[in-house]
């Protein structure tokens, strides 16, 4: 009998998120299952760690199946380094992070919590996923993405991945047979076109709240945008060597 | 008469750190200088970005020149944000953060609030830089820094930065006549071995602190550990489309 894999789950919107909850309920048919998920919602974190701050964690129990699960008074990078050197205390074989109320696509990349969960399962050396349906709602429908989310998965688990590559999965908000199929994708340049909405406490006093426009200026049709717009599933291969190589040889020819 | 350059200054140790103070001085003699940094420590933050929470800006007066200066509620990258689309209301020439108290070579770029408002400037479409000592006290001594800050910065003045591009900057802890010269580096291949380091709560209560021990793995020349355990100013230039090209294709061979 081969030995079931060991796949650690976590996400961004915290351990009682719907799409967590699906995510727990496919990689349980594919390996024996840890969460380890913060105990508040942390979307937007980005790749924070708590190091002027303390962590707890507190073991949940769950009567209706042996899943072990933890919340985490941290980030979602905080999440996957504690579950691997404290708790698991060795490193699974997968690890897979949301599914994200919300788009992961193009430059959300960059602020995700649940991509940042994943990168950072990807820097400790394990194959990570991070999945993201295009559906900011608390009740979105997750039950569409629940094949694709299985067969990505396996794949991962049968090919593993090449070093230093981590999966930006995104799914569009389409039922399940309306998706054509997975297309895999580079990164589209999109912005935010960000704007801070100005109010006034009841002193007087100014406050903002961050507020803006996503608009993609790529036109390319291997992007992600492109895929996720034209009903597929979109797959963008991620790195955490930020070098930009191309740029060194123009940088040494300046007068430094 | 030319017109003098904007700049925009930042960090993520907060207004009060010495390391943002010689950051200020330095450019007030290259351009118009407005600062906006966190009004606390924001240290390993990542790329964090404030979206369930407001955000308070206050104007600092100081006396001694004529420098604008902000403080702001928000992450590193909030205070790009709001200096930006708030407070100037266009893009300055350049944004400058730091210069970070302690290391942010290669891994640690990720974790980096110092990085991460450089590559929120470099999003914004404004050349920028990150500069970071390997020092992390408070009362580090950032003059030796001086006037290879003045002549990275004012490169960039003139060369501008390739599309996509920002630089990661870090200063060996050396005088200036040790400091070998400036190379431009690739980031290497290195990581922090945790530990979580377990204790009690007066209440009987688990917690813990991230702790752990940073290991190069890599023994190329032509990285910024390199550069800097031989004396050298390191200058990485990092990107922040963040997929893999070389994974594509790998990756559309698999059954999907």
């Amino acid at each position: 009998m081969t030995k079931k894999p060991l796949i650690l789950v976590t996400n961004d919107d915290g351990i009682t998120a719907p799409g967590l909850r699906l995510l727990i309920d496919v990689m349980t048919e594919l390996g024996d299952v840890i969460v380890v998920a913060p105990d508040s919602p942390q979307s937007a974190t980005g790749h924070a760690i708590t190091i002027n701050n303390t962590l707890q964690i507190n073991k949940i129990s769950r009567d209706k199946d042996s899943t072990v699960e933890y919340s985490c008074s941290g980030t979602p990078v905080d999440c996957v380094k504690i579950a691997v050197h404290e708790i698991l205390k060795c490193k699974p074989d997968l690890c897979v992070s949301g599914i994200n109320h919300g788009s992961n696509s193009s430059i959300n990349v960059i602020y995700s919590g649940t991509m940042s969960a994943a990168v950072e399962g990807g820097i400790e050396g394990i194959p990570s996923i991070g999945f993201s349906l295009l559906d900011y709602n608390w009740d979105a429908d997750f039950e569409p993405t629940r094949n694709f989310v299985k067969k990505i998965a396996s794949e991962v688990l049968k090919n593993g991945l090449p070093q230093g590559v981590i999966l930006n999965v995104n799914f569009p908000k389409l039922k399940e047979n309306q998706m054509k199929g997975i297309k895999v994708c580079r990164q589209a340049k999109a912005i935010w076109e960000e704007r801070f909405d100005k109010r006034q406490t009841p002193m007087g006093k100014d406050y903002y709240w961050l507020s803006g426009e996503f608009v993609n200026l790529d036109k390319g049709e291997d992007t992600d945008e492109w895929a996720l717009a034209n009903g597929y599933v979109s797959i963008v291969p991620v790195q955490f060597d930020l070098t930009a190589h191309h740029a060194i040889q123009t940088i040494n020819n300046w007068e430094l």
